[in-house]
């Protein structure tokens, strides 16, 4: 970080400090029991891979991935004054309610895979009165980012503290794992933006559609990014630089809950273009919190595969979804469950009885009673 | 079919007449629905498609999947002898007992997900004593399908029909949803020779490394996959043929239970490179058969993408699971009853009362109050 010495910038430094890498002497005993178990090796592909990253984070052998929360991370962007989304701004104020009820594609799911929804408003323009939510909205919406900075370094970084709070309340909520959506409209441009100057490349190289757009909105979404860039000049070096010039609360809070998920050790999905956009934010400011991230959902918007190449991750689900809210995150959990169980409780080749002296045996072709 | 007259081809003609093509009119309620929720069209991809194709199958657009079960059908393949296969064939007759016990990865997985998990032994070689194995043994493996054909037409008849059982029995059992998957070293094999018949390719078209295999074993999986076709020249028009002269007890009594399931209307997921090949030889047999099957985990085994393009099916699992047993089929029942959930439960516009009118109103800016 530049310039840092505010408390929010010292906090944050803290914060950071405190996330340690995942725990390698598990993720070995772990990688040795897989290698026991009895199956082909390799065989439950990121099944494995999967069984063993969770093993490095709580170093633990045997896990049990039962509560399970989304946080959703809900603000509008400035930015949404120049024609880049298809949306009108309402909706995130709409749909940021109706997640609390369980009515959009998101709460569907988490509902019936009995998961947590946790809904933060950071910064929705439109006022509305909603218990469930968890109000610490920064302002009334980002500023437009193709005219003047999309907030000050001071918001983003309350932002990022904001996430990182809504991660250490999981944790103290006894959250096994986590899983990080967002509701913005216009938040594809700033993830786009954000993503550009993260990689050192331009608007062609990250710029998707988003909900749905035509070409002229399309090739107006890219000016406005190469132009926002070009006007602003975030240092790519300063994640919380990027964030403030031409990133959004959603994003930046996003950032600061995938940080606190590492510093608390929890297990965190990455479901989507925005959140994979964040996660970057978030290794870029402290590399070890890559440990922590586990992939989800394949995104079709264009920016995704660099962003997740850039961060090593892998999606292994393709469902052709495209609606945000970290809406692949329940289907995910399951996912790693499964991987967990598959080390807790499958046998390994002695458990099993198929070691050599047994396959001897049957190869002579005796008879052979199990119990069962 | 072409030398037809004995019971069980009879038999065989009065299963296949009983499949009913999918509910058109269900399906399209369905899509009508899908329409109708507060999303973007079509932003959750294969979820929205999967609900639809349930809807069809059941006939109605409000589906639970609660009771599942994934049949495994285990025997042994007489090619084995010919050097094709990694592993030696006692581990067929040691993992079907060991799938009755939960501990082999398919086990593990349906065990973590309370999928009932039925094993039924069509064919394997070794003796053993095993009260939870279902007892059809047809003949204590196949003959060797590169010297003579692999088994008799009335053998592969038996074997398609005790498919066809063991689906009717999940149907009085009341289950909602089968996978299907094997136990039978050899099986890729089999498998790939009666894929290169159906689609009129060779084995280099469709031929994969199997659990793991060296060079020059691979260049001897090929040689004896084209011997085979070449000295029996199975009927490329009549799937009994082909699997009688080059598939295996395994493979023909999973076709039969895809032929079941569709009979018994009931969705069945197609998991792993023999199950498409499986699934392929009923369609090719029953072509309404085809709206039944459900997709699940991508194969890399080299015929996969050719099997699946020819059923129109997609992959959306990506998770590089190559163990078989159907293990894909407890984390693909997870997202079929995930997408019958959001057709289920998911609003529409309407009741999220997102409507033009409410959209005008929040629009305007008024503060607006729900009650969660």
């Amino acid at each position: 970080m530049t310039n840092g010495n505010t408390e929010r910038e010292t906090l944050l430094r803290m914060k950071i400090a405190a996330v340690n890498p995942a725990d390698r002497e598990a993720m070995m005993r772990a990688e040795k029991r897989q290698a026991e178990l009895a199956k082909p090796p390799g065989s439950l592909g990121k099944l494995e891979d999967i069984s063993i990253r969770i093993a490095g984070i709580t170093g633990n052998l045997h896990n049990r991935m039962e509560s399970r929360r989304v946080l959703v991370f809900a603000a509008d962007n400035g930015v949404w004054e120049e024609g880049v989304s298809s949306a009108p701004q309402s909706v995130t104020m709409a749909q940021t309610v109706n997640l609390t009820r369980g009515l959009t594609g998101c709460g569907t799911l988490c509902r019936h895979f009995g998961v947590d929804l946790e809904v933060w408003d950071v910064g929705v323009k439109l006022p509305y009165l909603c218990e469930a939510v968890i109000d610490r909205r920064i302002a009334r919406g980002t500023a437009n980012l193709y005219r003047e900075p999309a907030m000050t370094r001071e918001q983003a970084l309350c932002a990022i503290l904001t996430g990182i709070e809504a991660a250490e309340k999981a944790k103290s909520d006894g959250v096994d794992i986590l899983g990080i959506g967002e509701m913005g409209i216009g938040n594809t441009t700033t993830s786009a933006a954000v993503l550009a100057v993260l990689t050192g490349t331009d608007a062609a190289a990250v710029t998707g559609r988003g909900g749905g757009l035509t070409d002229s909105a399309f090739a107006r979404k890219m000016e406005v990014i190469d132009g926002a860039i070009a006007r602003h000049r975030p240092d790519p070096a300063d994640p919380v630089d990027v964030l403030t010039k031409v990133g959004g609360f959603d994003l930046a809070a996003m950032c600061g809950a995938f940080l606190g998920a590492a510093a608390c050790r929890i297990p965190v999905v990455v479901d989507g273009f925005i959140s994979v956009v964040a996660a970057l934010c978030a290794v870029r400011l402290c590399p070890a919190a890559k440990d922590y991230l586990i992939p989800s959902h394949r995104s079709y918007e264009k920016g995704f595969v660099l962003a997740e190449r850039e961060l090593g991750l892998e999606a292994y689900l393709d469902l052709g979804m495209r609606l945000g809210e970290g809406s692949g995150c329940p289907i995910a959990f399951e996912v790693v469950s499964a991987a967990c169980a598959v080390l807790d409780r499958m046998a390994t080749f002695e458990e099993a009885e198929i070691n050599d002296d047994y396959l001897t045996e049957i190869r002579a072709g005796d008879s052979f009673t199990v119990t069962t």
